[in-house]
């Protein structure tokens, strides 16, 4: 068990319960001993569902099965499982998902069409999963509203830190709440594979609605964050609105103004989970946060926030605690989007390192260098051609990733 | 000085002359003290040339006069500096460039877009070009045929050996000759940018036909090969033709049938440049050929190749020494190309390890295990979707290349 990432919040927040969810956890021996491994999330009837789905073009059963669920909109149960991830499993793989979402909807008296099957961990082996349905009768005779944290354990494979958050938000003036929990410690971890993340609410809101808050959210968030830049083959966010929280105005559209204070908190709990999956990143020392300004659109400005946060040589040298914006420069270059290299401003916490295409005159780097001192690091570029910006989050790239990758089976 | 890649060939190939190329080199102290860091080529009148440059939006000063230059497809002379790669430097930069060629073809009497600049090193630091044209006088005098060993040194940063190959090549039964030099250690090596190639032959082709020989060498060997995936600010390869060799059948286009032998030869040349870079990768300790079969075109082929080969993950479980084929699984469904998940085929040193979208039935790690033991390590994957194929060459991402990187200004 490595020790808790360094950039781990000091604290974990309570997730209050949540209308219309009870979660369960068990641990079922499907690779780990000795600690909770699968998980159910049951829903109240009438509870809607959108979801995001890797784009990987080799997808793991369950995405695939997820991928035909989420066309009804409606969800009664979400079953997850760490430590086999049932991805480049065939034939056996697509079966072991169909049993196990036929059981669970059995047990709940719903279709198999309204359950989703998550699964986080090694990739090519055969899932057991007979040892997560017989599991079943116990897990549903768990279900309890205040089992978040037990739920958010459960779902960890090398995380470090169990990852949740919480949000309350107004529509109409009537007060709603989110509750997410998250895994991942990259993209994709060892061969643990994967990120994962549920986020709820007790708002009434209909599927297309959600899936047009979760596309918005997922973008500012969950797809600005980068470990390693290796896309998992199971990523799998899903966001499930009961309806049996408080009555509040009806809303139809996503465009509805009502919904500015929902979005912007359902937003900011996404970047939260984001961001802890990205302070859980395998050898991470340093967070760091990319401000891309001036780019030809929003689109862009996340493509070079991104090739700057994937760039080995910028994650090294930010590993290294060297103010080393040359790499900075390179990266804006190698991103294949619209920058204008003799307007380019590069600021490293704040302080003006390069502007108008070269070192800014007199440049003095000793406060840049304490900034790389700290755990926090901040990055800011103005590629100078338009009005797009974005946010891009990720950490540093150390010895103690190679630790983890290189060591890990060897 | 970090000691001499393990994977270096283990002696160095002899560069005969080549008629009509005379070489120098000269300690300029540009940055580094007690070495030699600038070279001059000078060709013979009449000598076409072509050139691949960094497709890079944030190019150096040298790049961009390159791509200037080669519009008119002749050159006397190139001049090459390491330790600074004048790159980001603004209009100091774009006049250091112009200073540089133009006192280079006063003393050699020639027109300055008969002269190509390269520099490779520090980024974002001024050049002192004083240093290097000071020592122009010095430099013609020193020229000579048999000095391409001198100038495969004078390039270097840190690499770790001098790059060079040699190929005898006939066009229409007449021998001709191709000689090549190359830096690079990395796409980027850590503050010292960059992959630089020039290579020369004595036969007599136009600059239209040189141009498309080295596009087509270049995507089939420079373009099939990464350290890092990090893109430099400076890569530049350029090919000259002098035409002082023995006399041999007029070639007017790309097409000729006669070219075919000589086409070969420098593709052949080509990778073998291209893969000593490999060798050289920073801290790299395995040299890694992905064979990518059954893709929808050869493009397509080459992009899923280096999707493989620029995974983090994949890299690392190679220096781990880890038959971890679910990684590949993963870096070919991230790779955006076309493939059949539910046929990909992969093999490890030979051994199929994977097919029809799971493992092989009995599927026995030791021979694989064994395999990854070795310093040169074969992948070979159909995606099973069409005829396109491509060869790709990587080395592993070790605890090496993090020293280089994070700790090299610390």
């Amino acid at each position: 068990m490595p020790p808790r990432s360094p950039l781990a919040p000091s604290v974990a927040p309570h997730l209050p319960a949540l209308a219309g969810v009870h979660l369960a956890a068990r641990a079922c021996g499907v690779r780990y001993q000795g600690r909770t491994d699968v998980c159910l999330m049951a829903f109240a009837p009438g509870t809607a569902i959108a979801g995001v789905l890797t784009r990987s073009l080799s997808p793991s059963a369950p995405v695939d099965w997820c991928r035909q669920a989420l066309k009804g909109g409606k969800v009664r149960a979400i079953l997850v499982n760490s430590g086999n991830a049932n991805a480049f499993t065939g034939k056996l793989g697509k079966a072991s998902v169909s049993r196990s979402a036929k059981a669970t909807a059995a047990a709940l008296a719903c279709t198999a069409n309204e359950v989703y099957v998550a699964s986080t961990g090694v990739i090519g082996e055969p899932l057991p999963d007979e040892r997560i349905t017989a599991a079943l009768p116990d897990l549903i005779a768990d279900l309890g509203a205040d089992r978040w944290a037990d739920a958010a354990a459960a779902i960890m494979t090398t995380d470090t830190f169990a990852k949740s958050a919480t949000r309350a938000a107004k529509i109409g003036g009537v007060e709603v709440r989110i509750n997410g929990i998250a895994k991942g410690s990259g993209m994709i971890a060892p061969d643990m594979a994967t990120m994962l993340a549920f986020v709820a609410t007790d708002a009434k809101l209909p599927a297309s609605v959600l899936r047009s808050l979760l596309r918005e959210a997922s973008d500012r968030s969950f797809n600005c964050t980068t470990v390693d830049g290796d896309t998992s083959t199971s990523d799998t966010l899903l966001l499930a609105a009961t309806g049996a929280g408080p009555a509040h105005a009806k809303i139809a559209s996503a465009g509805d103004r009502k919904l500015a204070d929902f979005r912007a908190k359902l937003d900011d709990l996404m970047i939260d989970l984001a961001c802890q999956v990205v302070r859980d990143g395998e050898g991470a020392r340093k967070f760091v946060t990319i401000e891309v300004t001036g780019a030809a659109s929003d689109g862009a400005a996340r493509r070079i926030g991104l090739a700057i946060a994937n760039s080995p040589l910028v994650k090294t040298a930010i590993a290294g605690e060297d103010a080393n914006w040359g790499r900075i420069v390179m990266a804006v270059g190698k991103a294949g989007e619209k920058a204008n290299r003799d307007k380019l401003k590069i600021s490293i916490g704040g302080v003006k390192v390069a502007a108008q295409g070269q070192r800014v005159a007199g440049y003095d780097e000793a406060p840049v260098a304490r900034h790389m001192k700290s755990s926090e690091i901040a990055i800011a570029v103005d590629v100078g051609v338009g009005r797009g910006r974005a946010h891009v989050w990720t950490c540093d790239l150390t010895h103690g990733y190679i630790d983890i990758n290189a060591d890990y089976r060897s």
